[in-house]
């Protein structure tokens, strides 16, 4: 028999995401999702792609009691939500899979790069640091999943085996990603108007886009020093897709390409969902499925390490991992439900 | 144990969408893929989105006694090319799906459309027209179907429970409808080039694109009169999708909307994958999914009929209709490995 | 001296437009430019591609005295505006130039198809309908204009030499056409959200889009029959562009391509912005100029016309006309300041 | 009376850009354009959207005499091909502008970067390298120029101000860039196939794309040491526009984003085409027009400064620099025929 799991705020695009992916997920369905404005609007009204899959599902109201007769709640919100709403729901839902950046920082980290304190430092170590490659065994070991955003998680699996082993120096690490604009989520706004985003390119949130934290976190994690990165996004005119271009500098000598490529590839060995690849990466081999693929590149003229990963924002980067982390919470195969292989063309 | 596959045409975007479809697809493999001028490379080079799921998976030559020895062949070759191998296959290969356009058409339509002879007319009878909807009980009497095209699909479905019903006129049916550009395939030419074709919207093939024929053919048998269709496709900046924007004039009177809409449900009741909507049909709730919707209105100040129909070209207007028909010849459940949700956004 | 003038509702995509071509124009300055919202705003920061050419220009709040003291004022506003502001201005400024829908049809027209009586309807006859290739004497006989839509000037474009020589039908005539996103305006909404409408194309306005009103007031103009058109609109993925494709009854026999191609020709000799081409014409041909390209075709299969106008819903579809319209008013060369030229790639 | 231009290779995207711009210049005509395999073609035909401006106009084969009785010549030849022609051109016309890559480095340099010797280095010093805000002085000084590519022309107006005032440190600077498919042109390559290249972003070139040297040396030029740059673009998909990211490590203390910002507007002070802005600049603001825009930060936290520039790859990247060349060449103002407004949307 199959978990009985609810989508909190189902109506944006990584709550319509997870349920497009969940539909052929064999042990977890959904059947209960719920929506703040959107309430009583039935799934297939606002998302005729998902009609067909969820004929008689509506739209309900926030009801902690509902979800906490569920075997686990994926929560899809706007930052800042989810810390509001968690209380209610960390000790009568099983399992919580939070999509959003509330429970992925500590306190004072969130304080830093959100301008404020956090409404439930109480609980953020009951959650996990969903990135399943890195901190699998920790997530095994706790109820909840805090998963990471689209940004670091492409930025840090393509750093990670550099940090890891200590090829690169922790700082000076410079990001410079783009994103499709998907990952600005269904809300209205210029930035996301057809006619202002399309045959264009803007960087945005320079120095201060707080998915920097989360790359820090991450990465000195995986590492054995304080990481800092300095991280620049941008838009780019397409749909899905996170592109991730990395420099750091080396901290060993003798590297070239081949030694780093052989470092990755050992290092992702037996992984499902990520590849290390040759050649530079698109980003549309990735779209719709869970994968992440990473190549690196030493530069002897410039002495400095590149490192590249793609993914597609809505599924690795949000909805798809988030799946990834609630297979590992229940002890499901962690890639149940779960494509690598992305849509060409 | 599932049942041995083959694709001749691999390396094209139906032969890549089938692979993509196919590796799903829990009762038939993927063991030989053919390719004529990529022989030799690994799919995953030509196509890094199939990479992981095919690791060791390269492209052969033609080989007729290798296909031989499998259940069942796709056929995703440039028209043209199916009618010259078939004569090798159709008797040792117990099942061939072409999606190409060479078994579609009677032997003089295809003179009269495609301005030549068919090089092998004695086999057109053991091809069944591959619309599953319309024709699934033929397709279950023969061994092999040709699977109908994009836009002869999307239209066709759109006006046949209009014609089925004599509720309209068998002639004077105009079709205008708009192309994804991944229809036109991955050959290169400047009406697929990137700077030529984004950013604009153009009309081609006038008066004469060959999915006229397939429209008038399958409609034809759906009626009980000939059916005579001006056809106008259009490019549009878009990779997937078909949108078929579809006129006739009553045959009868006393149509409403309502009464339009409540025969198309009654039509395609119990179907999988082709939905009546009441609100126009965009073509993204279909992209990746083999989902074809389908609207319709009556409009009393002109005294006309409108009929909608949007589907993936690669998938419901491809290589999904494709997986269709395969599951029907071989008496797997039709839905089989597909599904109809679409990836939105 | 240049004539100086104001842009009310110059923060929407085509008084923007207007201030872009304008800023070429020889003999027109503007000086004095409107918003709502925005007032305060200075043009550069909410159009950075403006802020070379209008340095210190700020949108200042709607203020008839100060219009009042300029040769000519352009109206960009949203439907229904301009109506309610225009009897302050009708006296005081010389010539106007309205871009909305307010002073385009008869009352009683305007009336069934936007659903509610004009505020102003007394004023209507002192606009002329600024299809200057159509209408250039009247035009030139009033004070005022209003600029027709972007769909209609397309589609009666294409339509015109059919209609006014009596070569097709007036009733029964179909058009499908096409829009980039741009034609809804920069105002926020879901349909113009950028990961709703990329890789997407919808109809929408199904049988009562209100720019069908426009094409048959317009046609019956240049025939001398009521004509009647069943119009659908479609939303597709480009920013700029309009592609109209119209569908014909002969009137007459003996219609051939080469026959109506000679009509189309002689009919647009000397115009500076129509051109009647050979080949279906690509919307992109027309980006940023003021040109309309035509064809037209005869099908002797199904006995129907078929005619084809595209252009820039921006420029000939709405402020590149305008100029054109305000030349007229003025005496000026009717393609001062203006283009046919589009931009290619 | 005009100038009398000649542009060979006009068939490309950089000779149709040119047409276009040149259609408006007031002191230049194009009386004679060439093509290899497009040689007896009206350029019409090949663009539409020029068809109206040069209506009589057909690609000649090259014929060093003809262009010998002009006043100028522009080069629009792919890469390799110029340094075999300008031979015959070099002294028989007055002034050439070319805009592919053969005359813009020293030949060691070019030997190095494009992997083989130069067909005429002894005519290497006749050009002037063409980054008219940078090197006006030494323009005006030689009878031709070598117009820079797109990307050095972004990245070096970007950080040539911080390099000219030794504020960061002339090696470790890193350029991420993003570029329009135009800038591939017009030939036929999978990377630039509207289905393999839309919903997509990759980099290519890594660690060896030719334009580095470009960047090096324009900017190793503005300051007093070699300058040392790593270079990865990056193919975004839209037609035009470059965004160049670049990083640099302070040589100086006590920086600030508003010094940094003043130093930039006080060193592109009275420059037509370079604004230096406060917001990240995006490309869309720039389309079709001139000009190029610049801002600047400094980071704190990581003690790094930040440098943006966007520009249209077609204009102020290729044939708008090529045209503010020429006038300057001619003594001509150096705006003529020039706009810096871009088209929004």
């Amino acid at each position: 028999m199959a978990y009985q799991a609810g989508v909190v705020g189902g109506s944006g695009y990584t709550g319509a995401e997870l349920l497009r992916l969940l539909a052929g997920h064999p042990d977890i369905d959904v059947v209960h999702v719920t929506a703040a404005s959107n309430a009583g609007t039935s799934v297939g009204s606002l998302y005729p792609s998902l009609g067909v899959a969820y004929p008689g599902l509506e739209y309900a109201p926030f009801d902690p009691v509902a979800l906490g007769e569920l075997d686990l709640a994926f929560l899809a919100l706007p930052h800042g939500e989810s810390q509001l709403l968690a209380p209610q729901l960390v000790d009568s839902v099983p399992h919580l899979v939070d999509l959003g950046a509330d429970f992925r920082l500590p306190a004072a980290d969130y304080a830093q790069w959100y301008g404020g304190d956090h409404a439930a430092p109480e609980l953020l170590d009951r959650f996990a640091f969903g990135l399943p490659e890195l901190f699998r065994d920790t997530i095994a070991t706790l109820d909840h999943v805090a998963s990471p955003g689209c940004y670091p998680t492409a930025a840090t699996l393509a750093l990670a085996p550099l940090v890891a082993g200590g090829l690169v120096e922790p700082t000076g690490i410079v990001v410079d990603a783009m994103s499709g604009v998907s990952g600005a989520g269904r809300a209205l706004k210029h930035p996301s108007h057809f006619s202002e985003v399309d045959e264009n390119v803007s960087a945005y949130g320079l120095l201060t886009h707080r998915h920097t934290a989360e790359m820090e976190l991450a990465l000195t994690l995986v590492g054995d020093a304080p990481v800092q990165v300095l991280f620049t996004p941008h838009l780019v005119p397409m749909v899905r897709g996170i592109h991730a271009t990395c420099h750091a500098r080396p901290a060993v000598t003798g590297l070239s390409t081949e030694s780093l490529l052989e470092t990755c590839r050992e290092f992702y060995a037996g992984e499902s969902f990520v590849s290390v690849v040759d050649d530079p990466p698109p980003t549309k081999a990735t779209t719709g499925g869970n994968g992440c693929l990473v190549t690196v590149r030493y530069d002897g003229r410039t002495d400095s390490v590149l490192a590249i990963g793609v993914l597609d924002n809505l599924v690795k980067g949000a909805s798809g991992q988030a799946v990834q982390n609630a297979n590992l919470l229940l002890g499901l195969p962690e890639d149940a439900g779960l494509v690598a292989i992305g849509m060409w063309p």
